[in-house]
């Protein structure tokens, strides 16, 4: 297994409110949506119950959770419980939402790839009875 | 500044000692290049003094650094120390390599975007003489 130091990155900035609820959500860009990679980088903070929206993303994207407990959920299908080292390959267009647990910071690096195709998808709040019935 | 547990992935596999000199290093794929994503994510440790062979990439590449203390050096430009917390953004088709410092282990996350292109593509190895006149 791999040593981590425990403090690599800045927590950057609050989240929009208008994607996330239950709490608040710290994003840092890592790597800007800026060049011919068609890439963009973040890390991304949940404090305990926050979650972002359903949303789907043109390109695609992968997490790759750091620390905490938190849960990933497509549409239609349940919730999967996610720690430290799990890695969630989440394909075009796939409405979904992640967050942390109701007790539990939680923390991923979040790559979008592909985003010549588009980033973002936002969709309606995971609302405190689709949260709370997990 | 966010907290990471100091243990989150399998070491992973031995690289192969064609492409890597000065030591050993050790590649576990977090997400094969298998989908439309088109992207493959490793995470690389590099034993000290450790250093992949010169290479570039059609697609370009992310490194993040997680720990440790190493190097990156595009042809022609001095090589820039690197420490955990740092990223580094490559673009498409430039020569360069990446690897441990003289005493150091070194760790990153390497994520491959547009593999559609092509992942890498492999050159002649970092001699003694380059690595120690950094």
């Amino acid at each position: 297994m791999e040593t981590f130091n425990q403090n690599i990155f800045p927590k950057g900035e609050k989240a929009p409110s208008e994607y996330f609820s239950g709490g608040t959500a710290w994003v840092k860009i890592l790597k800007p949506n800026e060049d011919e990679l068609h890439c963009q980088i973040g890390n991304v903070i949940f404090e305990p119950k926050c979650r972002n929206n359903w949303h789907t993303h043109d390109g695609g994207q992968i997490l790759i959770v750091t620390s905490g407990t938190g849960f990933y959920q497509e549409k239609g299908k349940p919730a999967q419980v996610l720690k430290e080292g799990d890695v969630v390959n989440i394909l075009p267009n796939v409405i979904h939402w992640h967050g942390a647990g109701p007790e539990s910071e939680f923390t991923h690096i979040a790559i979008n790839p592909n985003t010549q195709n588009g980033v973002v998808n936002w969709l309606e709040p995971v609302t405190d009875e689709e949260y709370n019935n997990l």
